[in-house]
């Protein structure tokens, strides 16, 4: 076996670390604003030939990727518990919160079709050292939007239905972590030799309810998913150190925890990370030079490139380019 | 001297912990709205009759409160540089931003003067056991604002600048930090007895970052300010050890780090927070509960009771309220 992302989720530490990008499929690469300028995102979530083409397009640019995240959403979840999910310019929106759903409405698998089978187009096309990812948004960050129905600035209605109906918001935690897993079974099922779990609003919560609501839940979808290495990424610059006693491979550090500092605090994970995405919007030099800090900082340690956040739209791809060849130089 | 605040700051551990509220004149008030009907944003933060009557608002009606902190907006410091600070209702506006603006251009100082006319009119009206706090932004927020001229979501262009233009950014740093020490001084010698450094955005800087730029320039603003204590507010989730060293008698703990965290790692501090302000917004009963171990966990320690961020527009009055009650039960 041959893959260095696969390697190194399974603990080995490597000379050069393997390397890949969150939200590598997306709206940086021109040949992804083409794919856009003729379907809706909607219409990609569902067609998974032009799914796999954009999870594709990615590991065509930059042959130096060890990695093929899939191109989904996370919200793919609540869709398939009857939400309602669109997803417009301006943001998810959801047509029915889940207080307005049965507690006991099974899970539509078919939403989940899509996405299975452009996991299997994508790895006929991938070269053999690219390792293909799955990835599943967190039970919390799936609470969150599916109770506010929509993105928000404070989260207010969710971290209030934590405290105002904590036995439901258990149930519905407890749901959604399930459903997470399954999701992260079924891509494993398809082909994903790896996958990420994403806590998106995992800095929302503070660090009390954080521990009492959502981490329960991550290790509920955790401990469910075993037949592939995982990677949970919670999104906050306070990073507790109970993510530790995860049953996961692997953390994506967020940019904001120096990584120096996660690698001492989590000795016995898989950490992968963490430049900033912003940092690329510098230009070239200073986004190498922070890439070589990373690199130099986890020598020794098992460790995957990646950024601490998504890419942004606005990103140069030479810029991608460059940290590329100072990651692998 | 009788003041609690005054005494906490002071470094005394009280058995009740004093409390006020960052944007506690503010638009959870309805008498603030009532204001706000008639005069601008702007209006307000130059007359310093309309300044004063706001900051006492939340005083008179919460006779609990131990600190009126002086109504003012951090942007003035731009405002004296030259930068024609406006602030309409969709967020603050610079028409001149730092990079037209010459180096050795001299502060403005009648800028301040209606801010430190209204400290003078507030020290008038406020019980004596109230404690008068002035405040400023932080070198780092008023350079993150005076380079991209309004409100960012990644502030990229704030970012790039110190990586791309270092001596200069230090030079205005430096500028930025001395015009800040400038105005809590000019504070102090209206009658502020205490005064809190704002550093808004410092949670848009990874580690390196801030230790290099933003934290140097906070270091040569506090330094200058020694005739009353000094407060920071760092507003980040990952809060550096560094903090430690700050010449400030307080660090104002933002709500993502647990407070019994701080305690520990910030032992020579006074500590000042913490609650989530969007826990307000979940009712009486969550919002005590959550005060109630805040104060617990900072007994036998010099605290002052507050929030990790500002009060947001939505909360209820009565929730406010009901904090103070738990807080000084």
């Amino acid at each position: 076996m041959t893959q260095p992302l696969l390697r190194v989720l399974q603990g080995e530490t490597l000379d050069k670390p393997p390397v890949w990008f969150m939200r590598q499929a997306g709206r940086f690469l021109p040949e992804y604003r083409a794919v856009r300028a003729k379907a809706t995102f909607e219409q990609l979530l569902n067609d998974s030939d032009l799914a796999a083409e954009v999870t594709l397009q990615p590991i065509r640019r930059f042959p130096q990727i060890d990695g093929a995240i899939i191109f989904s959403d996370i919200l793919v979840i609540l869709d398939a518990l009857g939400c309602e999910v669109t997803i417009p310019e301006g943001g998810p929106r959801i047509g029915r919160t889940l207080d307005q759903i049965a507690l006991d409405r099974p899970l539509d698998e078919t939403v989940f079709e899509p996405v299975c089978t452009a996991i299997g187009k994508v790895k006929k096309e991938l070269p053999a050292k690219v390792t293909m990812l799955g990835f599943a948004g967190a039970p919390w960050t799936l609470l969150a939007y599916g109770i506010e129905g929509k993105g928000s600035k404070s989260w207010a209605g969710a971290k209030a239905f934590l405290h105002q109906e904590p036995v439901l918001a258990r149930k519905w935690l407890d749901k959604l972590a399930d459903a997470a897993a399954r999701l992260l079974n079924l891509h494993i099922g398809a082909g994903a030799q790896g996958v990420q779990l994403f806590d998106t609003w995992a800095g929302e919560l503070d660090a009390e309810d954080y521990a009492t609501f959502a981490l329960p839940a991550v290790e509920r979808t955790l401990s469910q998913v075993t037949a592939a290495p995982t990677l949970f990424f919670a999104r906050t610059g306070y990073l507790p150190d109970s993510l530790n006693q995860l049953p996961c491979q692997g953390l994506a550090v967020p940019w904001q925890v120096p990584i120096a500092e996660a690698r001492r605090r989590f000795p016995g994970k898989v950490l992968q990370g963490n430049l900033d995405p912003i940092a690329l919007l510098a230009g070239p030099e200073v986004a190498r030079k922070k890439a070589r800090t990373i690199v130099d900082v986890m020598k020794g340690h098992p460790h995957i490139f990646n950024l601490g956040h998504g890419l942004v739209p606005e990103t140069d791809p030479a810029v991608v380019a460059a940290v590329l060849d100072e990651v692998k130089a």
